[in-house]
């Protein structure tokens, strides 16, 4: 199987699989095909008949990749959490509280975010990036640090190899912090401003085809409610509101920054308000974690068009909480899904896909009467879990129309996965080696190694 | 670094780490060198002086190994529960319900297990073995099925390959089994005891030193209360008493089997009674879940020396429930990690561990009120995961005095692991590179890639 895309249009045949919605799996019955343009639009998409189509588009000269029997095509997985800042304790730090002396914060976030300047932080960031590319993402909703020439690193890092699409936003904090990893309040607007220009020119100087989502665009990220003053909150708001762009924060994560976050801010009657007040809940924007949710929070979160990033990895740890994401999908929030790197320990979406399902199950737990009410409520499958990680991550972003499934007029950011290797068992005669089983062996089991190429805009990146 | 162990006396110096309790780690401050006897036992262990040790060792003639600087010496993990005869559906099937017409066992168990026989086993058991060695699994208690020439292929292949060491059952069963798989009762007593004696047999003909634990020996198995006549019950406890054999079955896992099984033995207060009532609570013997008790079974379970297997993926999608280890533990129970594939999608204790943690917060959840309680009461870290991979397994299978940690007297059942590779990141000037962060790393986010060496009494099997 040749897996470069040859220039100009080619299609793609085999298992090609989506999740455009919860409780809605396609592409496992028969083989499709997926015809790409020359510009990495999905031309077209044919669910029947596939073979024959595939057929006529050799004769026409058209390269067709055959995929393997044993091998899926999925959309590109989309992390709307992470923090690209903090890879260098990724793994480690978590057992620790967020908030205290030395908490996760205080030991762990601080001084990573603050060792990154514009000579160390290339290192880091492309590192970041090939995890990201080699576990399947293709698109990310990141974090930098707050300082402005360690961030735009990123930017460069991510237009030299060519992905994943970013949401990239520069650290806004200035108060709460330690000293030397903090900012005035002035400066902070300053930089955040040379920062949402900056990262819009890169993009525009990259020429790409009308109707793509950016390769890389800016985010307005205030810290959370506890390290921003009113000022920071109302100057950030205006520049979201100036140049049109995406914002993202933590709300709602933990007991204990709530209770400061309140402290702070007691005029409010939550997280959200707060933010609503300073012109931050913007259509696109987005809010990480808001598992202690005040009632009423999620009704003016859905208001003012914020989605939501479900960590369940970090939430875990910190929120001790699971956000009932079926429910808030329900409600008409728009939920992606994040690995909170390195709040969640794995760059890896396939991990926070699992941790999902795990965080669904916990919803179940310690309720003997009325499972069933319980289970139709809030379970989420593992396929539940690749539509979180796909169309769903693609939802809340704002890219909708244009990423998360195999749909005409889309891009094409898709992995090819392999069922196979020493952590997708395969036997002669095996009980479970229909495609669902073995889409599910690779949900459950599969890794990096499974992964055979990834695709950003029908460009092949890994 | 020659990983290979030379005949006669050995040594290893490095990060020789080990977790003989909840909340204690030794190892990290300091090289130990940990001193290796041509039988396999551990002469010796220094903890303070390794350096100075390890040169008059090399001095007198013995061979010093030393491990790299991101090297971790570590107890074998010691899976409590695996059912070797079910990997062939490893990763798929736990989106159903355990007992349903078309759920877990109708779909997935049975037709696995019934397809295993004399010419068809071998190949499934040596891939589990080659799965459980590869990710550092020394020790198991293990499933076979109901067949008995299926079940002594598993023998056959340990023995053959030197490990993991195993109690390996070949499972009884007599009623509400399909049609084709399932035993009459003298059968199943027939080639239980048949497999206790060849199992037995296998074990003596290897001709190991004294004192150290069996490489294969046989566990009395009823598959769990519905589908056994109290009759074969009955058979299979005075088996067990005639060949003081270890017993393991499932307890308590799912309220839909509860609820089964409290209707065929109304006459007893819990799961726990009825397996007494029949001689099947020994010392030792191991029921694995154990998540959905009685008031008073659990003390029941301790009073007749029955360990338990926490199976924290499994419990997450059947049990619906997490077991409360650090209160087991505390009342005295021996708790052990089981793997519970293919219940558990993962054949790696490693992601065990990771569960068990992520299970130990969900008993944190919900109760705003008193965390700090709840934490003393539940938390599990990281750490304390490899203290249950490691000693409390040992100590749940009745192996406490000789494996699970690094302690003169012991057999050296170890791991050697490198935090290096592609999922386990460094970086120059990182902030999160002390020993003990580097440990972390791999609780987290190691796989079996960073697995260098696997070696079962004092010999490198991996």
């Amino acid at each position: 199987m040749a897996l470069s895309p040859p220039a100009g249009t080619y299609a793609v045949l085999g298992h090609i699989v989506d999740a455009p919605q919860l409780d809605v799996v396609r592409g496992l019955d028969e083989p499709s095909l997926v015809v790409v343009s020359g510009s990495g639009e999905i031309e077209s998409v044919h669910r029947a008949g596939a073979a024959d189509a595939a057929a006529s588009l050799e004769a026409s000269g058209v390269t067709v990749i055959r995929l393997g029997q044993r091998d899926f095509l999925v959309p590109g997985f989309i992390d709307c959490h992470v923090h690209a800042s903090q890879w260098a304790y990724m793994g480690t730090g978590i057992d620790r509280p967020l908030m205290a002396d030395d908490g996760f914060l205080a030991k762990y976030a601080f001084p990573a975010e603050s060792a990154l300047n514009a000579q160390t932080a290339g290192e880091v960031y492309r590192a970041a990036i090939d995890d990201m590319l080699r576990n399947g993402t293709t698109t990310a909703l990141v974090w930098g640090s707050a300082r402005l020439d360690a961030s735009e690193e990123y930017v460069k890092a991510v237009v030299e190899r060519g992905g994943p699409r970013s949401l990239i936003g520069k650290v806004s904090m200035d108060r709460h912090c330690p000293e030397g990893y903090v900012e005035t309040t002035a400066q902070s607007l300053a930089d955040t401003e040379a920062f949402v220009l900056r990262t819009k020119a890169a993009n525009d100087a990259l020429g790409l085809p009308a109707g793509s989502p950016p390769l890389v665009a800016p985010a307005i990220t205030p810290r959370f409610l506890p390290t921003c003053t009113a000022e920071l909150l109302r100057g950030l708001g205006a520049l979201a509101e100036k140049h049109d762009c995406f914002v993202q924060s933590h709300l709602s994560e933990s007991c204990d920054e709530l209770a400061f976050s309140s402290s702070l801010f007691p005029g409010f009657r939550s997280d959200a308000a707060a933010f609503a007040a300073f012109g931050l809940l913007r259509r696109p924007s987005l809010m990480a974690h808001c598992v202690h949710l005040q009632p009423g929070e999620a009704e003016l979160l859905l208001q003012h068009g914020c989605a939501m990033a479900h960590c369940p990895t970090s939430n875990f740890f910190f929120a001790k909480e699971a956000l009932p994401v079926r429910q808030m999908l329900q409600l008409g929030v728009k939920v992606g899904l994040g690995t909170d790197v390195a709040g969640g320990y794995s760059p890896a979406m396939l991990v926070s896909l699992r941790h999902a399902v795990l965080a669904s199950k916990t919803l179940q737990f310690r309720r003997a009467k009325g499972c069933a009410t319980l289970r139709d409520r809030h379970n989420l499958s593992h396929t539940d879990g690749l539509h979180l990680a796909t169309q769903a991550g693609a939802d809340a972003l704002g890219f909708g129309g244009s990423l998360g499934s195999f749909d005409a007029g889309k891009r094409f950011d898709a992995v090819v996965w392999a069922a196979e290797g020493p952590n997708v068992r395969c036997y002669r005669g095996g009980v479970a080696e229909e495609p669902s089983d073995l889409l599910h062996k690779l949900l459950t089991n599969g890794d990096d190694r499974n992964i055979k190429a990834v695709y950003i805009g029908g460009r092949r990146v890994v």
